[in-house]
This record gives structure tokens, C-alpha cells and sequence, in this order.
């Protein structure tokens, strides 16, 4: 049998190869990988060799061939024989004694003896995995309100009233697709008086805005279609339509939003599906879409056949300036797809977000829903109906606004401040987040490690980035911190980053060639 | 331009083929239609259409060409043409007057002028639709526990406590997607104490099983795999394996559940992925698997490379008999997926599920469930947990066996009293359904009308099948009922069926062919 050489990339191999097989090498038994398979080389060979371990092809004490010795036998480069035998050794399989070689050290641990889960499971994508959440003392890595500011006298109370009345049973009772009737009714009056839902719309309950974008992608997206995102953009988004074998096309998103020459061409060049907008306090860059831009927006999706789902999460935490028309309210033919949610304001552990959408679409998402998870809880619909309807929600909201401005004042008063000269940032008016551009050559994901350790955290900008790489960037989620922690997160940032700066650029100097 | 008359089928047409396109039949304007689009074409039609009254192209009080005439002119059935006909009088657009042909009435509706959503969106699947619920006084159609059982004060107390902590505040804050760190905890430490978890495993938390069985398809399941389901079967199990692309393939399930043998059989002819088994009280038979054969699944299992889901939600409902080991703790290798919930002892509302699961499937499970919906609600994980740690779960337990043990005897002793000679129906020990059969030519889904018109509600066997159609059979979930509500239920039930059995056995007979 022919053995091939790893050329490089495995894209464009012909169909039909074989990858290596061999018969023995001394008393090493046969081996056969399959090029072709989506399952990356050296775990194929961690499974075979694990397989022969557990069918007792290969006992205890037995040696493993060397890494070079089976690389060449099996027309493999060694890193991958040798990252089989890392894994194989995590797993306490084998056992390495540098000079000695590998061997053979147990039978596979109990829990794990009968399918190869390793093998059995998708391989997870790098670039499509959560974003992890670093920890810290003050950590600005979360886009979540601060709990400190709960409500929780107000909370208890809602609580209480639900549980006390008399039909509170039927509220635990398996509820229905759509969302807690009483919630769905309250939220559609609401929406109408704003004059965001017209006639012809519906609410949808979910768990969450999260959910809500799944069941958009469930009902919506086919594999292959191209959906237009910001860029940057939250991560969660970006990663679920890329599971769902989305194409992704970033729209560069600047101080005032959406770039709409790059929004024109890409409607141009191709025809995308679906194009997912946060107008207010986007999410990572704090930019809001001026009004003439959401219609411009609504226009050309109009013409382009294009479903326009408005992101609307942040809107409500307006600290400065004066609110938008949103793109719904905007739109005289209704089809805007609007998502909002509690999470922002208060209690975020309770997952209730909703959807304003066309009836049509509307009764597809509840069917989707009810196959992703029946129905969302309806203890905590109940409650935070309780907490609205109550007027607790808006004297809350009040208080949010109040706390987020000084919170938004101190964090652009601490940028101003400590971060090092050549450093940009946006200025949001409201929400969660800003987005910080550090100078030339900071890489951010790199001084992520430094800025940990002195006890403080962000996210770098790779993770929201779809097609613009920006090594300097990154998000500063202020919301969810005091005006204290803020002011002196930012000084030890600043310090890191003032410091990195002045030694790149004597490193710079240093290295530069004479002048002659 | 060539135009082609409908073959019957669409599958098999030569690709490029633009279907019907019409310059104009006196002045109606030019339509293209494509035979090639997943949309039918009397949908495309009805599009077309809808777009010229949209644009202006055509006006109000214009005549639209008669039927006949546009079927001749596009080479369409004519019954295709009057489908889209009548959606857009359904929609207000078009009114037909008889004998004078149809006209356009008036703008689309506001709210859907834009997008095409009915375009847009895919065609709903009558098959993969889901089960609806109907309605009546006495309602069988429904798994699910007793409101009237719901232990309201110890809930409102666990709601108390888990409210009245310091930290409470946390509870509501942002989660984790594997779920909350101490619900885990103790669902770990128990399913340990019990034999079911392994060094090797891990639990997640999922909204309630439905969510658990979405997980496993997203992550373990291509368009395409075959996964093994009982037949019959829950509907929302076999509608969301549908929907992901999955082939179903169903495993008879007799009295002793699954057909062992037809399990070898699919094993052997095809390479399925998953097979998902209910071994105690199974939904809808109420049908147990003996222990042996549970090895036996096993067994082939592993044989196969096959991935085990035990669906376990019915298994502490036992009310009669010994309670068998579960095939997770037979499992010696670990493999097998278990899930459990909350929702059958009490409270369903509260979407609370878990997966006992090997740790590298459970990382899968979590990083989908981040993407879904972040994580599960995490007042209700806290308050059930306080639920369960106090003892009242147990206390609960108790009270529901009791009540359970009273509402099967009272379903079996009705059901020998009132159902006509001829039926047959399961006698589970636990759990809340079990599955009758009426004697032919009776027709469970046709009497359901004259059933719910008298009061009374089921599910008739339609909805649970995946290959096996079975006429006669439906489905009594009897846990959710009092005593006196099963035996008013099924006396009305058995009257109705009686009835209807001897006026088709009267009918037969009467057009029974002379004797010559």
C-alpha cells in the first residue's frame, strides 16, 4: 500500500486516499487513518492506538515506536504522531521517559472504555469557541448589570404576590410555546403604545435575547446562507450562526454605527438573508446609529428582500442625549424582526427576553421554541410581570439610569486620563460597553495575562471580530462596576499599557538599523 | 420560452429549468415562476402576484385572468392557480365574484407589505408538526403532574429561604452554562450515591428534557444520521430529531418496551448514531424494559459503537413492583447519557432538567447550551435545589406515589369496566400514561371530535408514530386526573367507543353481500 506525504493542508487531497497503514513495525500492530476524514490526523491515531490498548493488542510495559519511527512508517510529520502521544498520555495511557521512549501504561480509565467520545464528537472550533470569561478583581470582561444594584426588598415582594395568589399552582403548571399569556399581553400593549408593534405583530417570549437569536437561526438561516453582522460583534451571536453553518459578513461598525457604503456593497455583491443590527449601545463598541442611518438601513433592506433583526437590548439604558426612533418603529411595513429583554436592567439569571415580530414569523419561532425547550420558566415570567406591572421596574430603571451615568462619566473620565497617549475610545451616551483602540504595537490579548495578574480584566477585541483583525482593541464593559473600581481598574490598565508602550517603542529604537 | 406542463412530481426535473414565464395574457403582466425552488409554485404565484398589486403593476378593481386561461398560459395545473388564488383573497388582496372571475381589491395589508413572509419562511411540515392540545372538561392529552398536588406552601417556603440569603443577589446575577454551580453539586453527589455517575461523568443543566435531547442533536447529530427512537413515541422527541435532518428509525415497543430484536436488525443494516430509549414507564406506552433486555441494549450498543440516551423522567414515578437498575448503572463503560428532570414529580413550569453525561460530552453539551440560551434560569435551579436539600422533595415524592398508585389503579380498573370487548390496553406500573388499543374499524383520531364534544380529551396514536401506523390506538395520560375524573372520563370514553363499534359492525353487516 502507498503512503502519502501531509502536504501541507489537507483542502484539496483527491477523494479516495487511504492515509497510511501499516502492517508492523517491529512488533507494532497495523494502523490505518483515512486522509479524507473531517477528523484531524494525530486523533485518529490517538483513537487506533487506544483502541489496540483496549482490545489488549497492546499490554502494559509495552514500548510505542518512536515518534520519528512511526511518522515515517506512516508517511505522517512527527508533530502529529507526537501530539497523539501527549493526548494519550493526559489520559494516563501511556506514560513518556525522555530517552526511553513511551509506553504502554494501563487499560483506558473506566468511564471511557466503550466509544472514543473524543472521536465520536465534533471537533471544537477554535475560532467559534466562547469567549472565556477571565476572572479579576475588577473585572470590565462582563456585560452585565451590577447586582449590587438589585432590587432585591422590590424582588422578594413580586415573588410573595405571585406565590400568594390564588391560582399561583397554574403558573408552576407546564405553560405554553409562546410565553406566560399575561406576560406576552402586557409586553404587546406596551409595545404598541411605544409604537413599535403594529397589527400584524406578535410577541414571543425566550429565554433571554440569547435564545431568542437561536430561534431566529432555527427558523430563518439554512446552511450556507449569508448573514450580515456587526463588526465587531458580541460573540455569541457570531459563534451560534457560524453552528449553524452560517456565512458571516462583518459590517464595519464605527462611532455612528454601521457603515452603510459597506452595508450598500455587500447587499451588491450578494444576497444575504438576514442582517442583525444593534442600533443602540452596540455591543462591543457602545456606537448608536444616528436616525437618518436607520432609515437608510430599512431602505435598502426593503430593496434587497432583506429580514432586519433589531438588537434592542441596550436601548433602555439611555444616560445622556435623547432616544431614537427604533428601526421598528421606523419601519411603515412592519417587518422588522425586534428583540428586547429584562436581563439588562435587572436579574439576568433570570433568562426572560422576548421577540416583536410578524405574526407569520411569530408562530414559526413558538413552534421552534417548543421543540428547543417547550416553553421558558414561568415562575420568572410571572415575577418580572409582578415587578413591572408594580411599578417597581421603572423606579428601578430610574435608578439604573441615574448609576449608569455616573458610571459612563467615570469610565470616559478614567480612559481620558489614564490610558496612554495615541490611545482611541468611543464615547457611548448609554449602555454597557466601550471599545478602546490601544496604540501601535499594544496587542491587547497579549497584555490580557499581565493585567489579570494585577486583578483586573477585560476582553480583547479578537473575540468580536468577524473580519477585521484589530490586535490593539478591546471592550471595556463598565456597567456592571462602581465608579471606585472603575477609576482604579483603569489606572492599573493604564500602567500596564503606558509601560508595555514605552518599552515596544525603546525596543523599537534600540533594534532600529544605524543611521549612516 | 419553452413551457412545461407539471409531471407529477418535482423531483427528477432537469435543473435549469425556469418554470412557466408569461409576457401577458391580454394585459396581465409577465410572471416568473421556477420549478426548481423549494417553494411550490402556487406559492410563487401567489408571490408574484401579491408583488404586482405591491408595486402598483396591478390596480385595484382589476380582473385577474381567469384560472384556467393563466394555468394554459404558465403550462400549470389549474388547481395550482386557484391555491394561490385563494391565499391571496385569504389575505384580503383579491376577491373572487362567481361566474365574473377574481379582482384586485385592495394594497396588501399593512404589516406585510415589505417581505414576502409566507414566501420566506419554509413550509411548516404537517408531519413534524407539533401535537396540538386538546381541550375538554376531562383532559387525558396531557403527561404531566397534577396542579392540585403541587405542594404550594413548601414551595413558596423554598422560595423564601433561597431569598433570605445573603447572597441571594447571586443567584439572580448572570450563570453558568453548565448550570448553577450547587444544584450540580447535589444532582452529582446523588446520582453518585445512587451508582448512576462515574468518576468520568459530569452533570449539566438543561431547561427540562426537551432542552437535554436538543443539546444531544446538536451536538451529535448531522442531517442525515440515523437516530434509533421507540415507536411509538413522544412527539417532541421525534419532531426535533425530524427537524435537525435526522432519520428516524423506529424500534417497535411492545409491553416489555423495545423489540430487542428488531434493534439487532436495524443494527446490523445500517451504521445509526444514536439510540434513544425510555426503559421505565415509557411516554406514550407507559411500557417497561426487564432488566436482561437492558443489558441486552447494552450489549448491542457497544457491539454497534451506538451512543445511549436513556431517557429516565418517568423512573421515581414507580407506584407497583421493584424499581430495576437503570442502563447507566449497568453500564460499566459509562457511555450511556442519562436524562433526568424535575418536571414529572412536580412543578413543570419550572424548565429544570439535567444530563448525566462522560465529562468530554458534557463540555460539548455545555458550550451548546452557552450558544442557546446561556444557561437555565437560575431562581428556579435555586429554589428547587432548597426544595430537594430540605426533605420536601422526598416528603413530595411520597405524597405523589400515593396519589399516583390511586390514579393507575382507578385508569385500570376503568378501563376493563367501560372500554369495548376487543380493546387492549398496557398495564404500567409508574408513570403517567398508558396505551390503549381499540378494536377495529374504530379510529382513535376520528372519535376525538365526538370525544372532546362530550367533554373528554386523549391524544390519539397518529401523533407517536414513526413507521408503525396503528388507527386504533391513543394515548391516556391519566397522573394528571383525580380518580373520579379518570372514571367520569373513561366511562364517556367507553360509551363513545361502544357506540361507534356497534354502529360500524351494524353497517358492515347491512352491506354485506346477499348469501346466494
Amino acid at each position: 500500500m502507498k503512503l502519502y506525504q501531509i502536504s501541507g493542508t489537507r483542502i484539496g487531497l483527491p477523494p479516495p486516499v487511504q492515509y497510511g497503514m501499516v502492517d508492523s513495525i517491529g512488533m507494532f500492530p497495523k494502523l490505518e487513518l483515512n486522509a479524507e476524514s473531517e477528523v484531524p490526523l494525530y486523533r485518529q491515531l490517538y483513537e487506533r492506538i487506544r483502541e489496540l490498548v483496549g482490545s489488549g493488542a497492546l499490554q502494559r510495559g509495552e514500548r510505542l515506536p518512536a515518534t520519528r519511527e512511526l511518522a515515517g512508517a506512516l508517511g505522517l510529520n512527527r508533530t502529529t504522531v507526537s501530539a497523539a502521544y501527549a493526548l494519550l498520555e493526559s489520559e494516563g495511557l501511556v506514560q513518556g521517559h525522555v530517552g526511553r521512549g513511551s509506553f504502554v501504561l494501563a487499560e483506558p480509565r473506566p468511564g471511557s472504555a466503550g466509544l472514543g467520545w473524543e472521536q465520536l464528537l465534533p471537533a471544537p472550533d477554535a475560532l467559534s469557541a466562547p469567549a472565556p470569561a477571565p476572572s479579576g478583581a475588577i473585572s470590565f470582561a462582563t456585560s452585565r448589570p451590577s447586582e449590587d444594584l438589585f432590587p432585591m426588598d422590590d424582588f422578594r415582594l413580586s415573588c410573595q404576590e405571585v406565590l400568594g395568589e390564588p391560582g399561583a399552582a397554574s403558573i408552576l403548571q407546564l405553560g405554553s410555546p409562546g410565553g406566560y399569556a399575561p406576560l406576552r399581553h402586557y409586553l404587546l400593549e406596551e409595545a404598541r403604545r411605544e409604537g413599535v408593534a403594529r397589527p400584524g405583530d406578535d410577541v414571543i417570549v425566550t429565554n433571554g435575547c440569547q435564545q431568542a437569536l437561536d430561534l431566529l437561526q432555527r427558523v430563518l438561516v439554512r446552511p450556507g446562507d449569508t448573514v450580515l453582522v456587526e463588526d465587531p460583534v458580541y460573540p455569541g451571536l457570531k459563534n451560534l450562526f457560524l453552528r449553524a453553518g452560517a456565512q458571516l459578513a462583518g459590517v464595519p461598525v464605527g462611532r455612528d454605527g454601521i457603515d452603510l457604503e459597506a452595508l450598500e456593497r455587500l447587499l451588491e455583491r450578494g444576497r444575504p438573508r438576514l442582517l442583525i443590527v444593534t442600533p443602540n449601545f452596540q455591543n462591543p463598541t457602545g456606537a448608536t446609529l444616528p436616525a437618518p442611518a436607520r432609515r437608510t438601513v430599512l431602505r435598502l433592506a426593503r430593496a434587497a428582500g432583506l429580514v432586519v433583526v433589531e438588537n434592542d437590548i441596550y436601548g433602555e439604558l439611555r444616560y445622556e442625549g435623547s432616544p431614537l426612533a427604533s428601526i421598528k418603529q421606523l419601519d411603515e411595513a412592519g417587518d422588522t424582526v425586534l428583540l428586547r429583554s429584562f436581563s439588562k436592567l435587572a436579574f439576568p439569571g433570570l433568562r426572560v427576553g422576548w421577540v416583536i415580530a410578524p405574526k407569520p414569523l411569530a408562530n414559526r419561532l413558538a413552534d421552534a421554541k417548543q421543540l428547543a425547550d417547550l416553553h421558558t420558566d414561568q415562575l420568572s415570567q410571572a415575577v418580572l410581570l409582578r415587578f413591572a406591572v408594580s411599578g417597581r421596574l421603572l423606579e428601578h430603571r430610574a435608578r439604573m439610569l441615574a448609576a449608569g451615568a455616573q458610571r459612563l462619566r467615570a469610565v470616559l473620565e478614567a480612559c481620558e486620563r489614564w490610558l496612554p497617549p495615541g490611545a482611541a475610545f468611543t464615547r457611548p451616551e448609554g449602555g454597557m460597553n466601550l471599545w478602546v483602540r490601544l496604540p501601535e504595537p499594544l496587542d491587547a490579548a497579549e497584555l490580557l495575562n499581565r493585567a489579570q495578574r494585577a486583578g483586573v480584566s477585560y476582553l480583547p477585541g479578537k473575540y468580536f471580530a468577524v473580519s477585521r483583525q484589530e490586535p490593539g482593541a478591546l471592550r471595556l464593559s463598565f456597567a456592571g462596576l462602581a465608579p471606585e473600581e472603575i477609576r482604579a481598574g483603569l489606572a492599573i490598565l493604564g500602567e500596564i499599557f503606558s509601560s508595555e508602550l514605552a518599552r515596544a517603542r525603546l525596543e523599537r529604537f534600540e533594534s532600529a538599523p544605524a543611521m549612516v
